[in-house]
């Protein structure tokens, strides 16, 4: 089943890395170090978007990688020239290196997920470990944040509103754009416009015109195509559809509007008469976009073809919205066509989460938002900053101190569990010594905080869930979910959890804490770390 | 010499779109406009980081992505089944379709440019052009962005500082780490620390070691090959370095450091002497991480072996740095060893563009920054915002108008000049008719300012430079620069502007204009274009 298995962007290899994974890495070999045991522990350190959580994604991306990992001979040549002055034993050993002494727990993919506990768990051979760090962070990093960016907007929007991904432009790059389509897709959105998105992930796509169809136009002399078959009484017709709407433009008495958006959407809604949305700010959106849209969409509508609606690209969109849908209402009423007063308003042009809480609040008309740049590029913090750490080698728990206080880890191969109160929601997650006993159902179990031996949660929980799973041992050892199902788990997470931890404003924090028998390990290991502070 | 150029990310193709292009492009086939003789403009509309200035990238990418271009058999089976409304037809021409028919004029890569002028102007049949918009945009966009920022960041830290790029693991996936390497190259830094960058674009790489190389150990009784190897008087001889180093640990007086980090310093100096640099902050910089790096750096000096410096990664940098410094030269002194004076000072850990000035201003000791996230992501400014616009069509202008005021376009086939001053200065960006008279050097020329008609510049240059180069006409006309090329002409570039343009605070603007009669057609068609205001 492994060897099946490629990475999404053939990019994607161990040379996806930092050089000084493979200069460690050269000097545990060199010091026949690089078989000794380690545990690695994947987490972040803060909630990003200053939030509190984050939804993780990119685990099927790590699984793929490791699945295909291999050192080619091409990238020994170019290693061996770089790193010219190492022992040729070691490019020996990368040659043949792979992942198949490593195990892997991790939490399920679209899981809702807290600071400082393991997202990820590598446990295997010290070498290989090293090379993974930097691989493993790319595909985790921005895929986490990504995927929460995309779940606080749709919690912004309410789950009443289509929510379309358009950031394929504004991306970091190709795989920016392809990885923001897929991880939006997870965090709570409906479709996007990236075409590649939905060829190799099934997401499914949309789109109808840009600003340069409209400005393609002067006016209906360069239709050049003018009939449009319909269908009336089951008899299959055609009609010079461009002289049919600029009758219909007469007697609806919209005739000083701009001439060659009126004609590009005729033209449009030759070639789409059953999809017919109309970009209606090319030039004014009241004063021409809407007329002229209605004109058309009116006169698909005597041929029997149900038009779709306006995208709004400009302007204050929630005043602009409300106006549209007032003249859809009046148009609805004087021509007798329920069907117009709800036609789709869809908005673009800088959206982010802060506008969606605005438009909500303002009792925009808006029904479908399409999200760009800042879903894609994270604008409110494009970083997340999780990091791979080395937590235990030879079944013996190391930590890392630092000048910064908040860098510091939680030392050893662990467990972690989330445990749940009487109303279904979870209380905190905790973390334990990896051979100690799992808090279970219904007994009494106390939580410890990182640093304050005060402070303790004395908890009986309904319900125990344990968050690392087991998903690679030597190989894979699941099918890969597809990524409808990921989104599917991920969509419904948010249920599990106070709705207080979503709110925009502050929102509650939830606690995740440490076994007692875990405080202690990590406040004695400290303690033998520091060496005095003989300098000032 | 087309067929050979391949995209850089294999990812790239014509499916990396939004999908309304190819809605668009079958509206087009559709209504028999496809062929129409079109003119896009890709250009950006704001400055970012609140700056002056871009600095153009992306040119090869686009290139490539040209030579390439081909929609394939699995992508026409993908693009019928989610467009099964459309006419056969299309699909057969979408199979044949490449960019034959197009030519495309651009600025340098590397080159300094400004709001609203044409960085690459394409012409072409209409279906074409319109295809290329969204990946033309994603591969521009974020190059440029990134360039520009790297730029800043270069100016801010001073030439001679030495800049490297650390971002690999914040980017967004991994082509955002790739791009991020080759446009931090191009904008000024030095290296990166992305070893498929080094071997993909031939960027130079560095790196040492991380954190868990420090904590992988506990004490010295870890090290398992102690022999060093050095050269006395010519002669190979044979030492225990461990033993070795302990002996100066007692000398120097250094007696309570962290143990595991002298071990972790020890062991990778022996895998590494030629080239030790050492992570300082695991535990405490200054009084264990500092003495630990001297004792072995001295250790290898009495060997022959010179060592390279530290590298600290949190904490206040430039008090860390100054008080390193002067731990440095205290031990010099009492060492007799000036080399240790000298020695490197590393610093990493959050550095943006600010910090760099900020750690100028409080005269910090640093010699190298490694720029991770801040770089990479482009955390003050995520997107650049350039955008592709109908600018022409069948030799008439068309100007795209808007809700938003700054969001009009300039109409148009047009060309583009640089004018210097006599000092050698850039004095305006001149945009201009396609089929006008070009501004002469020595002779008077009249720039006018976008929408204000009583503001113009008159100026008689000393020098005329043609931004838009002719870069494809049917085909690729030149070989692609190396990427060391493209930096080095951007390295060059800001000499030729007014130093004030590029300063963090307070920059002054530069203008771009049009000729005089440039300015005619724009406000002669915003008038045409306009609706009458009938509604309200």
């Amino acid at each position: 089943m492994a060897s099946l298995l490629r990475n999404t962007n053939p990019l994607v290899s161990p040379l996806l890395t930092d050089k000084y994974q493979f200069t460690m890495a050269y000097a545990y070999w060199k010091g026949k170090r690089h078989q000794d045991h380690a545990t690695f522990d994947l987490f972040y350190r803060r909630n990003p978007f200053k939030g509190s959580f984050a939804q993780f994604a990119g685990l099927d991306e790590i699984l793929r990688f490791m699945s295909s990992f291999k050192i080619t001979n091409d990238d020994l040549d170019f290693l061996k020239k770089d790193m010219s002055q190492c022992d040729p034993g070691y490019f020996k050993w990368l040659k043949n290196l792979d992942c198949s002494e490593v195990t892997i727990h991790a939490h399920k993919e679209g899981n809702i997920v807290f600071p400082k506990e393991p997202l990820v768990r590598v446990d295997g051979p010290l070498g290989i470990l090293q090379l993974l760090e930097t691989p493993f962070l790319n595909l985790t990093n921005y895929a986490t944040l990504m995927t929460t960016n995309a779940r606080r907007m749709r919690i912004a929007a309410g789950q009443d509103k289509t929510l379309l991904e358009f950031g394929c432009r504004r991306a970091q790059g190709p795989d920016g754009a392809l990885s923001a389509s897929r991880y939006s897709y997870i965090g709570g959105f409906d479709a996007s416009s990236h075409v590649l998105a939905g060829k190799m992930f099934g997401i499914p796509i949309k789109g109808t015109h840009a600003h340069s169809w409209v400005s393609s136009m002067k006016d209906t002399s360069e239709i050049n195509v003018r009939n449009l078959t319909y269908f009336k009484n089951g008899q299959k017709k055609e009609i010079d559809f461009v002289d049919f709407v600029l009758e219909n433009q007469k007697k609806l008495g919209w005739t000083a509007t701009n001439k060659g958006e009126l004609a590009a959407f005729i033209d449009y809604a030759l070639a789409f008469p059953t999809y017919f949305l109309g970009l209606v700010d090319t030039y004014d959106t009241l004063s021409s976009g809407i007329p002229n849209f209605l004109i058309v969409a009116y006169s698909l509508y005597q041929l029997g073809y149900l038009p779709i609606g306006v995208r709004l690209d400009s302007g204050k969109l929630s005043t602009l919205s409300r106006k549209t849908r007032k003249m859809f209402q009046d148009f609805a009423k004087k021509t007798s066509t329920p069907h117009f007063a709800k036609l789709k308003i869809v908005a673009s042009n800088d959206i982010n989460e802060g506008v969606l809480y605005d438009l909500k609040k303002e009792g925009s008309e808006i029904d479908i938002y399409g999200i760009g740049t800042h879903l894609v590029t994270c604008q409110a913090q494009p970083a997340l900053g999780a990091v791979f750490k080395l937590v235990e080698i030879n079944d013996e728990p190391r930590i890392k101190l630092s000048n910064s206080f908040g860098k510091i880890t939680v030392p050893g191969k662990k467990n972690s569990y989330r445990l749940f109160g009487k109303n279904g929601q979870a209380i905190t997650d905790v973390m334990t010594l990896f051979d100690e006993q799992p808090p279970q159902a219904h007994k009494q179990y106390t939580c410890c905080d990182f640093f304050d031996s005060h402070k303790k949660i004395s908890v009986i929980p309904s319900k125990v869930e344990p968050l690392l799973q087991k998903v690679w041992d030597h190989k894979l050892i699941h099918k890969l979910p597809h990524v409808k199902e990921i989104k599917e788990f991920g969509d419904s997470q948010a249920q599990k959890f106070d709705p207080k931890l979503f709110q925009r404003k502050d929102p509650i924090s939830y606690p995740v804490t440490l076994s007692s028998k875990l405080y202690e390990k990590m406040h004695q290991l400290w303690d033998e770390a520091l060496a005095p502070q003989i300098f000032d």
